[in-house]
């Protein structure tokens, strides 16, 4: 995995092979494609040399093998709407997207399983499967661009993963080409299977750094009949991060608990004018699903839990444009952070439910101490808030600041019992701090399993495991 | 992984030795000590030469790395109630059993998560989580012996896993010493995470050839409000099988749809005198679980479909005391199949839902071919069946005729898109079938992640991989 072992210029003679694979449509060394490929939604990385969209496993398979004898790295790419750097150039390469995969194969109604090619749109693929009854729960909040390969790559989260857990708890089985070219058929397409190691999930998170998946076997359960979208308003931050753990501890699962603190709610009002109360401290956006009759009950059940825990009002959305309105406002946090700085610093990070009131306090000292605007928002029903610095990069001190502030909280989180990262995966960006949760022992392990599957370093290099200087 | 490499006779020294580590009274090579640890429940193998109980993870790691210096094997034991192999001896070697580990350590209702050790008896955990209005849902039938350990390191499932899932979801991470001795934690303690490679999964399921788990982190969810159970009892065997895949088409997900044959309903009746209908062809346990009025709803809408399909009777349980005899009957099939013959060769195939008429087909159809009693029953609800051939093994045709039919249900299994171990793991049992269900490049890789995690093949060899003769 030394980053410098490679090439920085494609030799013409590689790229010609790469175009007798691909077709000559379906790759480019123009500088006007590679700009395309050289950000996710986070994080800048670099040009690649090429870029090629292959059309089958096959294809893949030979460019890998290629990519081993020729030495050239290989960044696989869904959207490219990660927040770590997971599918960015570190160091020239060729990005191999994945947008020609975009099937939905078979949605298998008897058996509630979906087969899948990994560049379809989460989005697109959830209203298809809902259209017949069905449910596919994952929901990052990019779901109307993201893939499922890439969901697969960095598990990916979202607000339902109170109720429903991640990506991870979706699939049943993956066929992938591993980084030395060979391709394997890892999992199963029943509810069980137990025949040798787990292999599926070990690809799952591995964030393209193993083998790029080139299909998927989805676990669908049936469309919840009913939903009801409520919030609860918060005049103190504190209260507000107590009533989460309030209704857990009452034993009630929302599907949702998501939080926003007043600068959340100040930037989504601004942007978008839906009449959010920008004075309130903390709003919680609940929503709940199940029977009718049962939903119609939990929801009386979270009226009385949040206003005896302090929540200064309780509303339930009357209709179902109601509350779009609320999640449209929730989703449009990420996007209008902007009208705070240029820049963001965002994070990810996870704690035990019943802290969440010390990483909310927590995040006020780092306010106070570095002068910087600090958004936070999240999931907090299950423990996980994205938490953003805003500031101009270009202005050090400031860089500097936030930087220390984000070691701090990581520190903080680990303290906790809590994770650096939820649902965002660790990429480039959260590379560095690795060490901060994992132990030596813990980082050689996943080092000699990366190496296991890559020997020659060539998949994604300098993701998960900065690239070491030799 | 050459078995052979083992001295069969443990050295008087490497005795003293283990001695020193895990104190005098926590080991024995003595023959009528180490006759309980060459069993499961279901497969016989060979004395130990060594039986050590260890109380710490470091003597564990102690007791590992001597291992690789003195070339003796180590068997990772919890109560040996596992059904392929997978804890006993094959060639000598020292079984260390975790019964020591079997405390609680605690149970956080704040957070929904419980700190467990491995010896901790599956049953007893689920009494105690229950108690406090919470929920481990995993439930393998032999839960009032087997452990949460053994329970991650086969990766059990149960009666539970058609609404709820397997013992891999409720695993939030775990810690292992590995074969070599280095001691890791591995996941989190959040609801969610992904720093890094997915080492908890990988970790379970692996049968204890990869490490040996000391602790784990579980995931618990609320207690639901109220259970009812319910049977359904067919005329026709295929049409109970039909009735599995219209439940699940009307997108009906029971916490259980249980399935006995006719002669698991004899066997059962004869062993309990319960008053099942001995000449029904097949009965469906069927349970579902919920709020109170949510339920009670299911209910009606089941017992429409279980009629229209064509049941020739549906009865809900009027009381718990009814319920617990229903599944007093189900949990003594198992037990009671010895009344059919001596020997029983027990399998655990699973196949997509609405494939379990195919399967109750062809297990007729082998029954008639080879003449021997086969009974099925097990989990309709995730298409995991077990199907057990009866006969005396000292007949030496009905072994090989028994063989013959394994054999030949495992490919139908695999040519129906079904796996041959839904649950049961592989062990030693199903290692030499390993290959009709994987290929050579699946197979390869998860040797190579053996030979990775215990480069000199000294942690329970001979498991998932049949050991080579060189």
């Amino acid at each position: 995995m030394d980053g410098n072992q490679f090439e920085m210029t494609l030799a013409k003679s590689t790229f010609n092979k790469l175009k007798n694979i691909v077709g000559k449509s379906n790759c480019s060394m123009a500088k006007e494609d590679l700009a395309c490929y050289a950000y996710d939604a986070n994080v800048k990385g670099q040009l690649p040399e090429a870029v090629v969209f292959p059309g089958t496993k096959d294809e893949i398979a030979q460019i890998l093998k290629l990519a081993n004898v020729e030495h050239f790295s290989v960044i696989p790419r869904g959207s490219g709407t990660g927040m770590t750097g997971g599918s960015i150039p570190l160091n020239g390469g060729v990005v191999v997207v994945m947008s020609r995969f975009n099937r939905i194969l078979n949605i298998d109604k008897d058996n509630l399983v979906a087969f899948v090619e990994p560049g379809v749109i989460t989005g697109r693929f959830q209203e298809v499967v809902e259209r017949q009854g069905l449910f596919y729960p994952p929901d990052p909040s990019s779901a109307d661009y993201c893939t499922l390969g890439g969901n697969l790559a960095e598990c990916s989260g979202g607000p339902r993963a109170v109720k429903y857990g991640v990506t991870r708890d979706y699939v049943l089985g993956v066929e992938v080409v591993l980084a030395t070219g060979e391709i394997i058929r890892a999992g199963v397409q029943t509810m069980k299977g137990v025949v040798g190691y787990d292999l599926t999930r070990l690809l799952i998170g591995s964030e393209g750094t193993l083998g790029i998946i080139t299909s998927i076997t989805l676990k669908l359960l049936p469309l919840p009949e009913a939903v009801k979208t409520m919030t609860a308003v918060f005049n103190k931050i504190e209260t507000a991060a107590q009533t989460v753990s309030e209704i857990i501890r009452c034993r009630i699962i929302p599907r949702t608990i998501e939080y926003m603190d007043n600068a959340s709610i100040r930037c989504a009002e601004s942007y978008l004018n839906a009449g959010l109360p920008t004075d309130a401290e903390a709003i919680l956006l609940i929503e709940v699903d199940g029977s009718k009759i049962e939903i119609d009950d939990t929801v009386k059940h979270l009226r009385i839990i949040c206003l005896e825990s302090g929540a200064a009002s309780f509303t339930v959305a009357e209709s179902e444009d109601e509350a779009a309105d609320l999640w449209k406002a929730r989703k449009a946090i990420s996007p209008s952070l902007f009208t705070y700085g240029p820049d963001k610093i965002n994070e990810d990070i996870v704690v035990p439910r019943n802290k969440i009131p010390d990483v909310v306090k927590k995040i006020d000292a780092l306010r106070l101490e570095t002068g910087l605007q600090i958004v936070s928002f999240g999931h907090a029903g299950d423990g996980n808030i994205h938490f953003n610095i805003m500031l101009d990069k270009k202005n050090k001190d400031d860089l500097k600041k936030a930087q220390i502030a984000v070691e701090s909280l990581f520190e903080f989180t680990v303290e906790l019992g809590g994770t650096i990262s939820g649902e965002h995966g660790i990429g480039t960006a959260k590379a560095p701090f690795m060490s901060k949760e994992l132990g030596q022992n813990e980082l050689d392990l996943m080092k000699r399993i990366k190496n296991l599957f890559d020997p020659n370093g060539i998949l994604n290099p300098g993701k998960i495991f900065p690239v070491e200087t030799t």
